[in-house]
């Protein structure tokens, strides 16, 4: 562990590169590649990703129809009416859901209609029941005039055959599903689920069950990332504990590689095991390792390579610094690969909030400052969340993060910072 | 559809409540009311409410261990060593990964140690790599001195045996589930989903994958509620489309309310249509009706009951509405039969944008403008989208919504609004 050229790679900053540069290296690496698509009906295709445009089949809605109770009239026959000059309309029946309008409005006279009912022959327009007052049962009053369409949805409102509904990359909503359904639509197609191989390395590290011996830890990092890659729209693939022995961890990276989409293990953070984690993603094959590090704090040892086209991710072992890495290259990268837009369209949201106290960075770094949120008056007050990058109670304690960025040594006490919200 | 009582209901807004009261009422009668609870593994309660709380059965991590590639050394040899003054230690051997350390530090010795090690016994302190110069294989110049503790985690830091891990109530995040395994706890106790049975109603009502006939219209609301109810920690059960005949609409709710924690019914949004579900969810017994339409636009003639301790919406037929209706009400109410803290430990996150036009209000009333968002500079331009409630292109082409509360009768063109994003 305290070969030269190790101690050399932790002490020179020349292999870190900036979080950014780190992500656009890998987003370029990973232009064009998507997993397959697949045909799902409609009603399993809540959350994936719509792999081909949808265009409008049909009008929508197919007619016109009313969209409040009242009376189809011809708005001409209303003009000018009020409340003290109102005109007189007689009723001569009435319009049925669901059915075709059997009647039609001649003129001086109207339907019954109620909200969703089909607009009648010869009427243009509904009177709503508010601006009516009955006489008796086949002649109304009108205390207000309509103009043409008024109270109405017209055929093709809301979307018209030919137009685009939804474009690919859309990740499909919950009204999504409900425009698709809208218009007919059965069966979509879309990406399947990134498979993501999770594997542990350490030959001290123990399944979470188990009861460690002094010197072993409990497996912390394969369950975190697998809600992780779930949360990100992957299938998480538990692969297993390996051994940081290069005989054993680069057979089974190789094999994890060949049976998924993407790799991720996270290891030991110690410059031994960040050199065996280098080693075997340089020789899985070409590109192998695109990034040696970032300028980010938790997170600097992060290791980013691909086999072909299947991004392995070397991971810190520190589940703090897993995380953080999960969040600015994991998630973007199965983002990518599961055919949703990337960058995403909208930004992240984030609460803002007073920063409890002075909190230092360096120059040239991101330092990512778990918080908690209490409240404060009308807003919120930021706590850093004080403990080291090995501690998971951290995470857990921590209702969010600010980001102190490359160009910031750090934020005074009070200021406002914004806050990202872990869901 | 035209009987006085009905006329006078939609006129007379005496039977209108506003939304937060609404929202009050609804949760007191929920008070208490949680499902079951369920045991599962680990691995299987991601993004479950936890019906207990955790306490740690242990100290984590068990023993002290290095947070640093480095040396283990006693503190005090180091006291006082700098760049110009360093001091000398002996190296008399190495911490390996996984085991308990066999060799203790001495006065003036040092074992080489890696991130992770366990600190052997002897030593209080780590000096990092970084702060050190390799003299030969036996001997290291420190150019920095460290205090007791430094470079460590120790005993018991990330969390205390005995000490809370987490509450009950908690959703369980992927750093939760974490810290969980980290405890070595194998299983939880959790509430199982809340089942929601949705049903559609109406005669006009045909499935998505249906060829509507004149006045016929495809049933968009209940893939659209499944959805919903899916983001929001329920089970949705698909009930169908049910006749808004009296005879058969209401056996199929008493038998819906008998299945599942929470019925959803959609219905036109003709008086007539809210008559019955007004009638039935009465006729399912007490404590009945809670809630006869609200000041919200859209969403207003919602219904809100309950048939004892089962809650029981009536949602509007307009898809708009009945997704408005499901955020404020129903969406609270799945989270307190699930478990979670109501209202959330946390407010919603939003964006700032800028309002591209002038949006009237009316006072007294909450209107919810759905809009689209486009870059504007450094920032966010908030696009009103136009269309009716009726219209499902209008929710699937906003990016969010943002709030003109009761007070308000508008918001002017080129305010700074909150949007709340769909996503």
């Amino acid at each position: 562990m305290t070969e030269p050229r190790a101690t050399l790679d932790m002490l020179g900053r020349s292999a870190l590169i900036s979080v950014p540069a780190a992500q656009q290296i890998l987003l370029d690496h990973l232009a064009g590649s998507t997993v397959d698509v697949c045909s799902l009906p409609l009603a399993e295709a809540f959350d994936r990703v719509l792999a081909q445009p949808v265009a409008a089949p049909e009008d929508l809605p197919a007619q016109a129809r009313s969209t409040m109770d009242g009376f189809a009239v011809r708005a001409a026959d209303t003009f000018g009416a009020s409340e003290s000059m109102p005109c007189y309309l007689s009723i001569t029946g009435e319009v049925a859901m669901g059915t075709a309008p059997t009647l039609s409005v001649d003129r001086g006279c109207c339907l019954r209609i109620p909200t969703g009912g089909l607009l009648p022959a010869g009427a243009d327009a509904v009177v709503m029941l508010e601006h009516t007052v009955p006489v008796d049962e086949s002649l109304v009053e009108m205390v207000k005039g309509v103009g043409a369409g008024s109270n109405l949805i017209q055929r093709g409102e809301d979307i018209r055959a030919g137009d685009q509904a939804l474009p690919a990359g859309r990740l499909l909503r919950p009204q999504d599903i409900g425009l698709l359904a809208g218009l007919g639509i059965a069966t979509v197609t879309v990406y399947r689920r990134p498979r993501v191989a999770i594997l542990a390395t350490g030959d001290e590290i123990i399944p979470h069950e188990g009861k460690p011996q002094p010197g072993q830890i409990r497996n912390i990092n394969s369950l975190t990332l697998a809600g992780l890659v779930r949360r990100a729209g992957g299938l998480a693939v538990d692969c297993g504990i390996v051994s940081d022995r290069r005989d054993l961890f680069l057979p089974a990276i190789t094999r994890a590689v060949a049976e998924h989409d993407m790799v991720l293990f996270s290891g030991g953070s110690s410059v031994g095991a960040r050199d065996l984690g280098e080693e075997v993603i340089a020789a899985l094959g070409p590109p192998g390792i695109l990034v040696h590090g970032v300028t980010l704090k938790p997170g600097k040892p992060v290791l980013i390579g691909m086999s072909g086209t299947t991004p392995v991710f070397g991971l810190p072992g520190h589940p703090v610094s897993a995380m953080v890495c999960f969040d600015y290259f994991v998630a973007p990268a199965l983002h990518r690969l599961a055919g949703r837009e990337v960058p995403p369209p909208l930004p992240e949201t984030s609460l803002p909030a007073r920063l409890s106290r002075n909190t230092n960075s360096a120059a040239g770094r991101r330092d990512v400052v778990r918080v908690r949120l209490v409240a404060d008056g009308d807003g919120w007050l930021a706590e850093p969340v004080p403990g080291k990058s090995g501690s998971i109670s951290t995470l857990s304690r921590a209702h969010g993060y600010f980001e102190i960025d490359e160009a910031s040594q750090g934020v005074p006490e009070n200021s406002t910072v914004k806050v990202f919200l872990y869901r």
